[in-house]
């Protein structure tokens, strides 16, 4: 059985994704990207921008699960708040049509890739590059992460892979 | 022409929301309610609660712009996490159907409606009551709130009202 994952970095200006494919014991890199708002846009407009782009994704790609990164909050609130919204409007798109919706810390997500909840961000990107060889060469950090959290939910689902 | 305002008032648990109509310099009051998520559900499950149930009221209703709180980030940052989710998830669904989405703070709520932003909540209540005779004497107190945001939608916009 086949299984797609949509994995989600959520982020007001930047909104990473990824789309990775389980096949039995393998997972398939399949396509990877990052949405963007446009800054002049008001809040609403710019919450509608990025709820689209991700509706648009599970158009393209028919993924059957989806997978988000949680908010650590222990920062500026002002950007909480503005990461939180920005993170149910994403999230809302997979969830509407019908995805269940898997919600990992960064620590969890760097645990289950690297082994240590400390690990920084190139390790992770490292980790990624190595368990899914087609990752192209030059693709953005936001774009890695949701490789990443993508990586995370088919681990932490315990299925048989690699 | 007659003019629909959707109030709204975010939060996870219960949304507050009103529709009001501007008719020349006359304002009525058409319908006001609380939207509530199942706490039993998980979180994307609840903001599509919450979403679907202001996408019905816009159905229902057929308002032509939507008025929303701003939130107070002064508070616990889980709270206000959770707050920012709700807001997104609800502010959502008015912007998806093309209509404008005013954003308000309570201090401009209360100082719009009451005069001052340091009233209280029974004195926003008292003054909507006053301003608008035909709301129905038990409402809730989030619903009593979407009331106050519609109508500091009204007067921001210097209509000609009253």
């Amino acid at each position: 059985m086949i299984i797609r994952i949509l994995g989600l970095d959520p982020g007001l200006r930047n909104t990473g994704w990824s789309i990775l494919e389980k096949d039995g014991p393998k997972i398939r890199f399949i396509a990877a990207g990052v949405l963007h708002s446009n800054e002049k846009h008001t809040l609403p407009e710019r919450l509608v921008e990025l709820h689209q782009g991700v509706l648009k994704i599970i158009a393209d790609y028919q993924p059957d699960e989806a997978a988000i990164e949680e908010i650590f909050v222990n920062m500026n609130p002002n950007s909480t708040l503005k990461l939180g919204q920005a993170r149910a409007a994403v999230m809302l798109a997979p969830a509407i049509k019908g995805l269940s919706v898997g919600e990992y810390t960064p620590n969890q997500i760097k645990k289950m890739i690297v082994g240590t909840g400390h690990a920084d961000k190139a390790q992770v990107d490292m980790m990624v590059r190595s368990l899914l060889k087609t990752v192209p060469e030059k693709i953005p950090p936001d774009a890695s992460d949701a490789i990443g959290i993508a990586l995370c939910h088919l681990f932490m689902h315990k299925r048989d892979i690699i």
